[in-house]
């Protein structure tokens, strides 16, 4: 499949042409740029870009396919970007993921990417954000990014999203402290999934007393039955469209692309950098550190000249 | 507490010295590079680095702690090294991490140092290997470095230690997965933890025939109790010694630095990156992928006239 067949096929919609267009970006081949730059500007910036986060144990993934369920059901095409846990020398993708990807496997409305963190976190964000745009140029609105556990990956994606769930569930008493470390500052709206076990009231108290100072809402789900997932979704679109209108949305993508420059940009460094180490560890020795400030510095030295 | 002091500081062992010169380091401190420079290079060589690393629950900070306790029985000043998984937003310690703090906080031949991910994994296992060695400069020896669930620090400490045993533990199915996925290939030895509990000969039996292939030995404990606890250090310490005397060891921290330079330019070259995606975001915009390699190959330009 031709560089041309793949632009032409992501504005038609073809979830191979999006498939292959998202690998040449993953894999830095140099047709990416062109494609890249082919994208379509207005379906990119229509298009919601939903964060699902929370963690391991909250429900994420069947949160999300119901979510996925509801936007079908609403006719809409999904993207969804399933950030992948899995070790890094493996790559492969986690069993929640591959059980999602089998029930919509012969929905072409549904497109699934699972991505490895592959411990490339800057990377992987770059690659969701780049995976994303490719998905709303291909008429995918919304697109889901779902995270795994807490973390940095987590961080990324809220960074990439426009509106951001953080899910949580009674019985994760790890969960609360995370909540409480901060994710709350970053998070749009609180999920209570699983609603209906036992402690899922005393877990919205408590949210519900945090998420009033920063003004937020906390609503129920569970997700297993679809319970409480249609309104999850309006509230969502909601949000995204009262940050649209406001311009916090556009503030906000503008801060992620420059923050995703800077995470392309580190990935593009580290080939370099490592043959510049291995000429240096023959040559010179001495602290890493030590030698990275004298690569790094030499560098600098003509990027001030610019 | 000045630079001089510092340096006599850590030649003399003295643990708040030491866990100045750490923070030095990784705040990028300008005193860090002079402060590196003079480390004790045969400490260094002579001390053990260990790496403990397995999914959560395996019961990793009790066999740590156990670890610890015998080399002080031994009268072996350790340092450790935790890696805490707290939100990148709360940089705050783990529960686990602040009880073995606790727990030692009187003995002032247990230096612990915990490090938030913050996300930075790249500046982090940078960061740690650096502390490691201010650490063996301490005559710290060994050197325990504790990371947490199966992912990318797990793979950035593996790289940092000279000998890693992978924690498991029945009824942790997700960490077979993990174990299959190919953390066996970079860890020297595996530890079924809990090995009183039912599953655990199970477990053993299974992780027997993968290891038995790559040649690794399988070993039992019970940390609680700190059953087999010695017999892991020792067998630790004996992988160390020969990996030392085959050279193996010296290729290891060889490429090992070399990925810390890598690391530590990338930290070093990311505010450049920001501050040029922003200025470029005003004048041209585009995709940030087109966008980050403008940047990057304006400075590699020059890079190659070095």
């Amino acid at each position: 499949m031709d560089i041309q067949s793949i632009k032409h096929g992501i504005g038609a919609g073809n979830s191979r042409a999006l498939a292959k267009a998202i690998s040449l970006v993953e894999d830095g081949a140099e047709e990416a740029d062109e494609l890249l730059a082919s994208l379509d500007a207005s379906r990119i910036d229509s298009s919601a870009v939903i964060g699902i986060t929370g963690a391991p144990g909250a429900g994420k993934s069947t949160l999300t396919d119901k979510l996925v369920a509801v936007c079908r059901e609403r006719g809409k095409k999904v993207g969804v970007i399933a950030i992948d846990p899995s070790s890094p020398i493996s790559g492969g993708a986690i069993h929640g993921d591959r059980i999602r990807m089998m029930q919509h496997a012969l929905d072409t409305e549904v497109v699934v990417r699972s991505m490895a963190t592959r411990g490339r976190l800057g990377g992987l964000c770059a690659a969701a954000g780049a995976a994303a745009r490719i998905m709303a140029s291909a008429g995918c609105d919304p697109i889901i990014i779902e995270t795994v556990g807490v973390g940095q990956s987590e961080m990324d994606i809220i960074r990439i999203a426009d509106v951001t769930a953080l899910v949580s569930a009674p019985g994760l008493g790890d969960d609360i402290q995370a909540l409480k470390a901060g994710l709350l500052e970053v998070a749009d709206l609180m999920v209570v999934n699983k609603a209906d076990k036992p402690g899922a009231e005393m877990l919205a108290m408590e949210l519900n007393e945090i998420a009033r100072a920063k003004g937020r809402q906390v609503m129920m789900t569970v997700a297993a039955q679809g319970t409480g997932v249609p309104e999850l979704f309006d509230a969502m679109r909601e949000i995204f469209e009262s940050k649209r209108s406001s311009g916090e949305r556009d503030a906000q993508r503008t801060e992620c692309r420059n923050m995703e420059v800077v995470d392309w940009g580190l990935e593009m460094l580290r080939p370099y950098l490592y043959a510049q180490s291995q000429k240096q560890d023959l040559e010179t020795g001495g602290d890493p550190r030590i030698r990275a400030k004298r690569i790094v510095d030499s560098l600098l030295a003509c990027g001030k000249d610019r």
